[in-house]
């Protein structure tokens, strides 16, 4: 009762995962961030090491890049480096959380000169995107406060509205302004774009190029997540994903990790919602922290996750699962969406794979390709990149 | 660190919560309705029990009615019979969820045929509107889903839009149409209204006398409901509030008592926002269960719950907050709130009852009034008012 | 990396799954019960439904009684009529939630004659289990209360500790006294049995033949549930499972419903800690409600999902996995868990009911009995049983 | 209806809460630690911070220390300083969690190398007791795994109880072991002593001198704390508390400033089990991180928070709440313990500060010392105290 895999082979070939240059730096917690070895020491390794899993997967052609973090002296260095490796540079994310000014906020600031140097900063982001020819300005504010009091929520809203206006007025025709929401943390009491509700009212009084970001892992307990992908696409305010997987709270861990059957859930809404392939816009990204496990190989097995289970929600029988729902048979339709779920694509996504020159398994291609040996040996001075460096 | 209450004492003579001709009846869990001694059994006698809890803390002017629940005759006796007492007709409020035709949904259900059962209904409603003379319609809609693929999310989505509007053409200028949202509960995959977003959507794409009504005990665990009071009032879109709290989901317990300081911090809020008294258009309203405890004395403590925190929230030095705000003062902005919180209220509020004509004590003067007694032995045959009846 | 299919074929023989005679009446949440047609009026209806559960899979040998709603003249013509169908009689449940006289508690109420008579209510059903021969007491209590400070919280665990103390003095040598946990609901505020370091607290006082049962949907956002079940069977305290799903309270949904892979971890953790087959004492029992779905095929569903997922899980290679651990490969181990999840079970299973006389699909071969059009039609008259009934 | 002041007078003189060396350090997020200017450089000044807050308030006569983060060479010497300063050593933190050989556990860890070093490193801390004349041991481990199958549950509950038993052998008759437990973070697929239930478990296999910790921001949403505080001294295993408070995860919030009225149910159940006061062994403590606000008003504003929230919940009229309980009166009983809570008890501790020769507003007191600028200027070399530090 689902479709036949050949039915889905072509779209497959659609996905495209954008990588985030951090995933391959040092990252951690609170209590601690453990080093690996051969981890990259400047943003010319990042890309070198996201490339090696377009190299195996075919599925994530792009490389997202954080400033300050990944700053370097020329951009189309970079991106000629990139090109050099098989893969192109990505979005641009911007970082008003780790410098001292920001420690009461950013664009939501209080004090106009802050909120102006967090606007520059989105300028200077905006200048390395028409060098590298990014389309997405993606924003993550850490704004917020921890105490009830501690400032005042509308007067931190109307600053916001008016910092991102000024952001807004200085992307091109062909950019867009992504803003992300995030439940909570670092900010406890409150942040300043909670919830896809203030993402989505911000955003739309911006313009049309001013889209929503979800990240799957930054929302309360037992929000459904699929249902507001239905939404913001039937919005039309949809602008990307990263995608990770939480048990608490935003565990960043590998995406599907923790709760496989919500993956296939929000796919088959993407797919539902025509948020998949050529003709959509949305944007998909990975956004984790490989806190304990190899870096290179955890992004493999992540894209191979959202590529499974995007499989999976193709796969769906969507004649069938309307019939079903037309008729009120409520057990009947649950059962041809889980009979997708439970449908093992692993075998033809291997044939599928090595149909397009890709190793059938790219997790064993990888260890045994040399890569992680190598450069564990060779990359052993300098500082390892990390979320701070 | 805070206002004299003399200050405040003319505001307080702003506030009216409506109070829901349901709380009177018998309520309870899944698990078990327990009657009560005294109970109404009928809309009259629901109006007569509410106008007592006016009658002893002049805070409740209004009632508002659950159709078919409160279904009678004649509204014009039902509205004289108020009078009366006292208090007027307030809010009427739809059910489309007690119908077996209702099972898999109402406004949003696949059948054409039911969704117009369920806008009919809400024909019924208006007409009820008009006799009595209510401004707003309330809808809080069951409509939701139990497993995954049982319907088509999006789907429903834009059947709720296309009732919705069906019923927005039929209300007055001088009427709203009031949404509520719920995350979840009695559906439990998904709610076809399920966040603020969502309602929010919604009642923008219907026209300005759509708004929203949030009810406190209907978010995930965590929310920051204030912010979303704040975002609500900031867009002109809180219409109303369903007052009650909850420890897990939607206990509708007695409002104030599992979590006083979030009631302040939201009542801070409305008043930081212009949401508060004479000026504003947004309603107050209890939705609570008594299921244990006495239903009338249940209404008292919760109308003088709300009264308390907005005394309290109206005494917060709104300078100093300000002050400190500015001042990056995170302790102290803290500080100014937690003044107001802390400072008893309750003598103050006993003089102004007082020299207003009131029982210093309204539970006090209830107790001794003789009423519950009374109601308990007269009110001994027919049928006692609960949800369903 | 799975084991193959025939090493786990005779160990899945081994399973048995009590169905609960209530998931076959009606059933709902507080806003509404949906009758549904052919559901049964008595016990012994019930019991013939339930044994067309086990008839079609082979899974569900006794069926789970419920005092007082299913109370009748004879046991012995109960477990013979059960005999006829081919199944048995199983756990007999306890019901102190449903008489006026526990509206503030049963076993923990603070009037000493309420606590009899909920001890006496118990004393009942160990009479109805000798007659029908059970091994378990299952005690699931309402007990709690709703608002701060409505009880004594100490007094009442101690009461409770006195009440069953007095239960379980009175139970056989061969029988048990199981004692679950639920984290909330009916009560609001606080329940007596909130977690399972109460119920083990209190069971472990009692001595040997005093265990925990484990309901999967009773408790918080979040939790571990596969780690209590490792530390119960670790304490050998682990009785028996209530499985079931939610998204978000108690939602009582088809388990494996809501996070299949939650369900996989728990079967997985199960086996290891020696919980699962001939050799174990643990009890599978769903507790479910069929709402809005049709009773029977809900149950069919329900033991095949427990089914299917117990084979993923049996299918392990926990030879690997133990390499994976030990050599500290994060990738490596969860990747052996999750090569056994994401293994495509069901034509296996077809194969093996087959062969062992059973229908390759169960759901088909109950739609195509007509057995569902026969209850419709003749069951017309009485008394459709429910939660009530 | 609440006792008089004057009542309860004596009984607040008992109190005593202990501040955590760390707290005076810098903290922040994994997103960022922000420095503050004055801070600590060494243990000695961290003590002298420690004890500027116990002249100010009388609350706080001991400081708890974190090896190896508070190691220094000579004990005797930061004693004689902590006396000269008007305090005394307190509590011992063990830190098992920020050296690379723990990334996998170290208690738990499935090396029996780590193990022993994890032990090893406990028995350090038990020397430097020795030194101090410590009570306490804590024990917080951060051990657990990010991914289902990463490690095997049981085993390392297993290994986690030997090590224990090892640790448990070497502490002496007057001394205790305290183990800590946490719902999630720094792991976030499971924690290996996660609840209090296995906290109980394992400390009850150690023997006597093993007791539980309760940290007030280490459940998950919605758990009734003071619940969990009455079970533990009703089995006898309450050890001690760590207080803070949060609004979503372990926010280590100021005590007090997310959920008042639950710190004042918590202190209510404290008192009401024989927890608080000059005959009980529970330790109060605090741990918190102040991120963003200045330190040691932050540790002011939480030990006269505790206070506070102690004084009333000391001035519950227990009697009247008794009699209210026995009458089945739920809105009475409620309303005894409501009345108690909203008395603002700040007028009467002022003077009862004066009365024993504290100042009558401790943080104005601190303000006005000059104490705060001092430091700021003294402290400019060396490398600021932090969690890592």
């Amino acid at each position: 009762m689902t479709r036949a895999f050949t039915e889905i082979a072509d779209r497959l070939a659609e996905q495209a995962i954008e990588l985030p240059s951090w995933a391959f730096g040092n990252s951690g917690t609170r209590f601690k961030v453990f080093g690996q070895a051969g981890v990259p020491r400047d943003p010319f390794e990042k890309v070198t090491d996201a490339a090696q899993v377009h190299r195996l997967t075919g599925l994530s052609p792009t490389v997202a890049l954080h400033i300050p973090w990944d700053l370097v002296d020329s951009y189309s260095d970079l991106a000629a480096h990139a090109a050099e490796n098989g893969v192109a540079l990505g979005t641009i994310n911007s970082n008003t959380f780790q410098d001292d000014d920001y420690k009461l906020g950013s664009l939501a600031h209080g004090d106009a000169a802050v909120r102006q140097k967090a606007i520059d900063h989105h300028f200077r982001c905006i200048d390395v995107m028409n060098e590298t020819g990014s389309r997405d300005l993606k924003i993550w504010l850490a704004d917020g406060t921890n105490y009830p009091g501690q400032d005042d929520l509308r007067g931190r809203q109307d600053r916001l509205a008016e910092s991102l206006a000024a952001i807004y007025a200085r992307i091109g025709e062909s950019q867009r302004l992504v803003l992300e929401y995030k439940f909570f943390e670092p900010a406890f009491y409150h942040t300043d774009v909670p919830d896809w509700g203030t993402s989505y009212a911000q955003v739309s009084a911006l313009g049309e190029r001013a889209v929503v970001c979800l990240d799957t892992g930054h929302h309360a307990p037992g929000t459904n997540i699929e249902f507001i992908v239905m939404q913001l696409l039937r919005l039309g305010k949809l602008g990307s994903f990263d995608f990770n997987s939480r048990f608490y709270a935003d565990d960043d861990l590998i995406v599907g990790a923790a709760d496989p059957f919500q993956l296939f859930r929000i796919l088959f809404e993407v797919v539902r919602g025509g948020g998949y392939g050529a003709g959509s816009d949305v944007a998909f990204m990975l956004d984790q922290c490989h806190n304990i496990e190899k870096k290179i190989p955890g992004q493999i097995r992540s894209v191979l996750n959202v590529q499974e289970m995007t499989a999976r929600a193709l796969l769906v029988d969507t004649d069938a699962l309307a019939a079903a729902q037309r008729a009120g048979d409520v057990l009947g339709a649950n059962g041809v969406l889980m009979d997708a779920f439970y449908t093992d694509v692993r075998p033809a996504l291997a044939e599928w794979r090595e149909s397009r020159g890709l190793p059938a398994d790219p997790l064993a291609a990888y260890a045994a390709s040399g890569y992680q040996e190598k450069i564990e040996a060779e990359r052993v001075g300098g500082v390892q990149a990390g979320w701070g460096a």
